[in-house]
């Protein structure tokens, strides 16, 4: 039986997408063998990759000024990608610090020789919020920014205008809602949270910032040789590829796109922080409401002990993955895509009766 | 209809593995999701994870003296991870070129920043076999090896023992037949020909060869990052390493180990090379005899005509993949642990029909 499935990432894909690869194992496409078994240079693969590409440029309305790439190493590899195309020894890049992710590739940037530096951080308060004012270095190569927090269940809802070419991390809420795309000049996506499995990275980057990408960059680390080789320069992950293509599709042509999606996420999310805000403090938000993220809701009880039973109690109803970060504990709700407003009323219905039960 | 499958790589995958992946799409193991669904660090997945682990050291025969890591970034990343670990700016690495992977992980070395050397190589004669001397440099600090060389059809038979850490890409043999580990430092294996799906590189060093790694490497290009954090630095390529497993299962449980797989991969290679060598110049192999790979048998038609002919017949009588790498052009038919004696006779005997009627 299916459990309705809050994970923070790898997280729940559309049902009618597994189904789909399912049925697909044995013979994809009348090839006479699984996707995973056709050669990437196939006609057949090139094809799904071209139209995994055109319906993400579809979704997001990217022009041919973006180049579109498909990577692997998740968020974690494009942390040690930017610094080592844009920045260079001792380049300097500004970071604005919104959590653990953050964090880290501010520190990668370090161990792989740039000058990173810190244009805003809301550290001191424990990540609570998104900021709000920035002290911009306009030498820096770029600004980098995460657009969604799963720990600290934080998002931004504007984002800035750096005097130089804004990169962000939106592994977590990347095709939850339009945004202005010409306001960055690289965004990437690990898929494992709304778009696919883990194992391939979305990545959107204008030509014109690729054009200046060094040389000196081991060939799987540079933007440049993806844009190139159109993400073949070496075996890509074919299957990722795949599933994140059938995913866009479904979003493009079940969901009916970005804006359509937007409107089920904040239906979504409202829902859920209603419930955590009529509780009478039973539940509280970790957030500050202006900041609150649409895609993980994260919130306490009031002790350890509850929080343990919620967990356990919500899982017996097939409410899973519900934990909060093993860095910070508590609860959490991830509200991907593939998340139904249903699964969302009965999980504020288990938690009225948890509460009416333990509180 | 399932077809006999050929390809070069991403290859064919045993049927149970493909019916096993199929049947548990939406429910895995009774979690009430697809296995892409789970948390990497769901205790479900760890498990699935070790069990990885455990069944290939035990094909292997690895004892804790060896890590075992799962990266991704397929061959091509580990061409950068090793002089980046192990030779660092200017240092000396020695490589046997045998064909355009070991020529494109020396150029890699170079792009590196390291200062690779040409221990051997078997270019001038078109790579055509692989070369008995070799001028080792004792200062080095590894000599890089290609076991098996999918393009020109070459094999080591036996291993040299240079005075430095020999380390391999085994890629296109993994797993074909027993070898002794102990002659390596490391060795690694892109998934895509006889392991699992493209998007996951097995990688076992030994422990000693770890210690020595360099520092100042970017996370995701660190060995001992992948070993101190068991592969889950970040969010590893879960889907990837579960085929993986499935396929070691079957290789351990339904074949029976690697002398059982390596027996049946000699008949099945023998069986072929029989055909060509007996078919009076019609199919001539490119490998010189001593060289031959049982896993990619490499070979041409009279003439070019003649080749689009057969490939085109052979699709049709499904036998599909049998077309040479694009760079050299030909036939190849590559007999990974996936593919039956009975689709090798299937294709012997569609050979003899073919030259019979057109030769």
């Amino acid at each position: 039986m299916r459990v309705a499935n809050f994970n923070g990432g790898p997280a729940a894909l559309p049902l009618p997408v597994l189904e789909e690869a399912a049925r697909d194992m044995l013979d994809w496409r009348g090839t006479g063998m699984s996707i995973m078994e056709n050669s990437h240079r196939a006609k057949d693969v090139i094809k799904m990759v071209e139209e995994a590409e055109a319906d993400l440029r579809s979704l997001l309305g990217l022009n041919e000024e973006w180049a579109v790439i498909f990577c692997q190493g998740g968020a974690s590899l494009q942390f040690a990608m930017l610094p080592l195309n844009f920045a260079g020894p001792a380049g300097s890049c500004d970071y604005i610090n919104t959590g653990m992710w953050s964090t880290k590739a501010y520190k990668e940037a370090r161990i792989c020789g740039a000058n990173p530096r810190l244009a805003a951080t809301s550290e001191p308060e424990n990540f609570n919020h998104i900021p709000e004012a920035f002290d911009f270095n306009p030498e820096a190569k770029y600004v980098y920014i995460t657009s969604n927090n799963t720990i600290r269940g934080t998002q931004w809802k504007r984002f800035p205008s750096p005097p130089a070419p804004l990169v962000a991390d939106m592994s977590s809420d990347f095709l939850s809602r339009p945004f202005e795309v010409d306001k960055f000049s690289l965004f990437f996506a690990g898929a494992q949270k709304n778009v696919g499995p883990a194992g391939v990275t979305v990545v959107a980057l204008k030509r014109s910032l690729a054009d200046r990408a060094r040389l000196e960059v081991p060939s799987l680390l540079s933007y440049p040789i993806y844009i190139k080789e159109q993400s073949m320069y070496n075996t890509p992950p074919v299957w990722a590829i795949y599933i994140s293509g059938l995913t866009f599709k479904w979003l493009k042509n079940t969901i009916g796109g970005l804006e359509a999606m937007a409107g089920l996420n904040r239906v979504k999310a409202e829902t859920l922080y209603q419930a955590l805000d009529q509780s009478g403090g039973f539940y509280r938000g970790t957030a500050q409401p202006g900041s609150r993220s649409l895609m993980n809701v994260t919130f306490h009880l009031p002790d350890e002990e509850l929080t343990e039973r919620f967990k356990k109690e919500a899982k017996a109803a097939g409410l899973d993955g519900l934990g909060g970060h093993r860095s910070v504990g508590g609860l959490r709700a991830s509200l991907y895509n593939a998340i139904t407003l249903d699964e969302v009323n009965k999980l504020v219905e288990f938690m009225r009766e948890f509460q009416r039960a333990k509180g």
